[in-house]
């Protein structure tokens, strides 16, 4: 690999910069007066996600307005899903519902060879966002990992303690372990010809690691992330992997050690300390400011950057939110904070 | 403190023993159908908390069933609110609804004058147990961390990120931190007679102590739980505080070491191996099965029993889950699950 010259690819690359890049998680989305206009013109968020054009847009908004580093992709963890072809909707106010899978049985139904036609536009958002954003900023691509994604499908709809997937892997742990199979299969698939697209680094969320006992969260998180981050490796060695495993805690440590994953973003939970000593010390770490720090702005705000910008300044850092933007937060916020961080000139 | 004989009291005591006690969150609750026999009478399950008589009834209903070692007082976190004046419902299927709190101003409408007489009801139920359970079995008194009621507080309801109590406290610290003052005050006042009409151990549950960054999880968990542990250990310095800070990750390090607490909760997230060395090394723990182990029954109920049964064995330990049961719960995997702790034979 040639020495990166991008801001986000030297801090993934391992180099501790003077100041680290930034993107924030959903820096695309319902907090900006232009995505809603843009999303008011699409046939709801699926199609939104599925027109290359206004997909392209979208993405580019937040770019227009702020010095982010890097832009990621705009899609949905539920493509995949969809792609496999169970039904997903997006209801206004609601989020996603997807006609719930509950057994092996159902499996038959879904099918990874319209994986790649049906993800096509995907691909083609990709490749005009390849060509056309600015040549200092980085190309993020994306899937939430098999677990997450898993338990919508199962669940049909987010839900705070994921049950319906839990209770099914508890009964039936080689029935559950080929949904994820199916899942892993179809987001190596997928994240590869995003790669061949354009993207230059993957992200893969999972939104729902937290609260998983040990041999549940090597089975279900951990496996199926080294798979995806193997075959990866493998068509592409370069580009770099930052897994997301929200709410894993201490587990988080032998997700990075087990996964292979090039770096790890945090949750705002993630205590600083424990964190330098044992994710930094291996990786380069990214987060972990809590995204209500811009809905409140003032002190709370500039504080909290301070402290993650000097806490994390001995080693790769990428700055990011701890989870993603909220819709109510005032776009004002956002360019303070970028200013903090593009304005920070060491500890 | 003379040498306690009951077997919880035993291990909170430091003891390891040749088999853990054994009680579960929610023990008493929606999974028994002589519970929702008994709620159906009750106008409501506010009113069920407050008439002893059917309070005593539901918390020794799990008794009759199974051999637990402890029980613990039928209440809710939400009664401090509730006597302190805020509004309190609790609708059918939809969880408590309060009128919400969103400024100091509204602190006015609250007071601690009332709390005492307010919840003298819970404290006849308190006494009426110590007087009419078994005698090896140990009463539990509880109650809500300022963090985790607070949220409720503010948000109106529960809800997956607080982030209404978030904001507040980022925006404005000292005032939201007058609301922890008082709900901090109207704990101890609360469980100062829990432990006078009879409760052999407190636990305080935080059940909402994830996600927070360093300097919020300081000031709004561990320095109101601080007070709390401080006021009880002066006043009754022989019963026991078991701490439960819901998903604090690796920061359950130091929430045990700063708090004072005489045990910690492990919520089903806690990894094992992190556990032994930085939590039981310090306190007694308790937990950690996942209650949805309980609904699956079978080889997952069996080997993850084992497996905490085994792997926290070198010390003091409580068995328990690492979250409440839930409704769908079958009671014989609740009687299949006691079998298998009491007739533990050790590693």
């Amino acid at each position: 690999m040639t020495k990166p010259s991008k801001r986000l690819l030297r801090a993934l690359n391992g180099e501790t910069l003077e100041r680290p890049p930034i993107w924030l998680m959903r820096q695309a989305g319902r907090y900006l007066p232009e995505y809603r206009e843009t999303r008011s013109k699409a046939d709801g968020f699926l199609n939104l996600c599925y027109s290359p054009d206004l997909a392209v847009e979208v993405t580019h908004q937040p770019l227009r307005r702020f010095a982010f580093d890097a832009a990621i992709l705009f899609a949905d963890i539920l493509l995949v899903p969809d792609a496999l072809g169970q039904g997903v909707a997006f209801q206004e106010g609601e989020g996603p519902v997807l006609d719930a899978i509950t057994s092996e049985e159902a499996l038959k139904d879904l099918s990874l060879e319209r994986v790649e036609t049906h993800l096509a536009p995907v691909f083609e958002t990709v490749a005009k966002l390849s060509a056309t954003l600015p040549k200092d900023v980085t190309l993020i691509g994306f899937a939430g990992s098999s677990w997450t994604v898993a338990t919508y499908m199962v669940g049909g709809r987010g839900s705070p303690d994921q049950r319906a997937a839990r209770v099914w892997a508890f009964r039936d742990p080689a029935g559950f372990g080929k949904l994820i199979e199916l899942v892993t299969e179809a987001t190596v698939l997928y994240l590869r010809q995003q790669i061949d697209a354009g993207a230059e680094v993957i992200q893969l969320f999972d939104s729902w690691a937290a609260q998983l006992p040990d041999h549940e969260f090597d089975r279900w998180v951990i496996a199926p992330t080294a798979k995806i981050v193997a075959a990866l490796n493998e068509s592409h060695p370069d580009v770099p992997v930052i897994g997301f495993p929200r709410g894993a805690g201490p587990a988080a440590e032998r997700y990075v050690a087990e996964t292979g994953v090039s770096a790890v973003s945090m949750d705002t939970g993630m205590p600083m300390t424990w964190a330098r000593e044992h994710l930094q010390a291996r990786v380069p770490v990214q987060g972990n400011l809590d995204p209500l720090t811009l809905v409140a702005g003032g002190p709370a705000l500039e504080e909290e950057a301070a402290r993650i910008l000097a806490g994390f300044s001995g080693g790769p850092h990428i700055f990011n939110l701890g989870h993603g933007i909220v819709p109510e937060t005032p776009p004002e916020n956002v360019a303070r904070l970028v200013d903090i961080v593009t304005g920070w000139k060491g500890a």
